[in-house]
């Protein structure tokens, strides 16, 4: 069909049609981006204000060329000594580790570090509220894990135990998040039902 | 007077009497470095969790040497959306930001990006306890100013106003900080007063 201006109508998918096809499954994205759009969208909807925090970097070198930005150019990965993502939600503190395994039947701590459990046991002291996320890609099934229930399985680490948690403790212990469309990793609905 | 060994008496100042003098002074330390320590020690004495968010970096190329660590070599400093310091205290969400200001009369607002009187504004809906600390170095004073008088500030600014906040309205409305040993920069004594 012509039209006045000689060109043909426009006949593709809407604009959204691609971007609507599976919309609660994982699309390949980690669970890093799955999360930052989820606090995004959690932001935007002014439900909630949490952040993945900076990666931290240990800055060596630094040129400052005129008339343009400063550029780094020796830089080193530091560990962090604290948990990815904090903030804050319904009056109260949140702070949480995501993590994303390959393996189907375990979560390995050495995932994990003793300085974050740590950390993760004074937010837990000082009245925050701390879980880790944990995605199973294979299964492609993500889970909310209480700090408490970590702990548990920390210990049983140090004292000479198992150095991982099962996949079924974990389908027993954490619960299921939910892949939404607009809150991807809907982890607050579980905050919901879990500490209010 | 000759000792046994030979040796003479040592009679220089006790190792510390240095480190003592001037204890309640600032020493030439920035306010980061300050507040940054004490930090430190509200972490170790157990009496908050709050930390500094790393610098935030694009990371533009790696490289990734065999046997050694990955170099970072070129990235660039990218602008904070947020705030630079965040914790959990007494079960309160806890958001500031600090700014060191050479001006004696006056604390320019330009300091401040509107992304981050957006993003105060959010913690506070939230429930979050968010301020600012502003060093006036000429004067060698600290100030707390709660993010609910900054934004009256911001608001006069945005309708055209004055861009700055006077020396004198900051004394009036903002809390000096005592300048402690072990907690240089005690804004929790003001948080204590304030919002409990």
């Amino acid at each position: 069909m012509n039209y006045p201006n000689g060109q043909r109508k426009n006949i593709s998918r809407p604009k959204d049609a691609k971007k609507n096809t599976n919309i609660f499954s994982n699309r390949g994205m980690t669970l890093e981006e799955d999360i930052n759009e989820t606090n995004t969208f959690y932001v935007k909807a002014n439900k909630a204000v949490i952040y993945k925090k900076p990666t931290p970097v240990q800055i060596v070198k630094v040129n400052y060329p005129k008339r343009s930005a400063a550029v780094i150019t020796e830089a080193y990965f530091k560990q962090a000594s604290t948990t990815d993502y904090n903030g804050v939600y319904r009056y109260r503190y949140i702070d949480f580790e995501a993590k994303e395994t390959k393996n189907k039947t375990l979560f390995p701590l050495a995932n994990i570090h003793e300085h974050q459990i740590d950390h993760m046991k004074a937010v837990v002291d000082h009245g925050g509220i701390s879980f880790i996320i944990i995605r199973f890609a294979a299964h492609d099934e993500t889970f909310f894990l209480p700090a408490e229930k970590l702990f548990l399985h920390w210990n049983v680490k140090l004292n000479g135990g198992k150095k991982s948690i099962a996949y079924e403790t974990i389908q027993e212990e954490g619960y299921i998040i939910p892949f939404q469309y607009k809150a991807r990793i809907d982890y607050l609905a579980i905050i919901d039902e879990l500490y209010f």
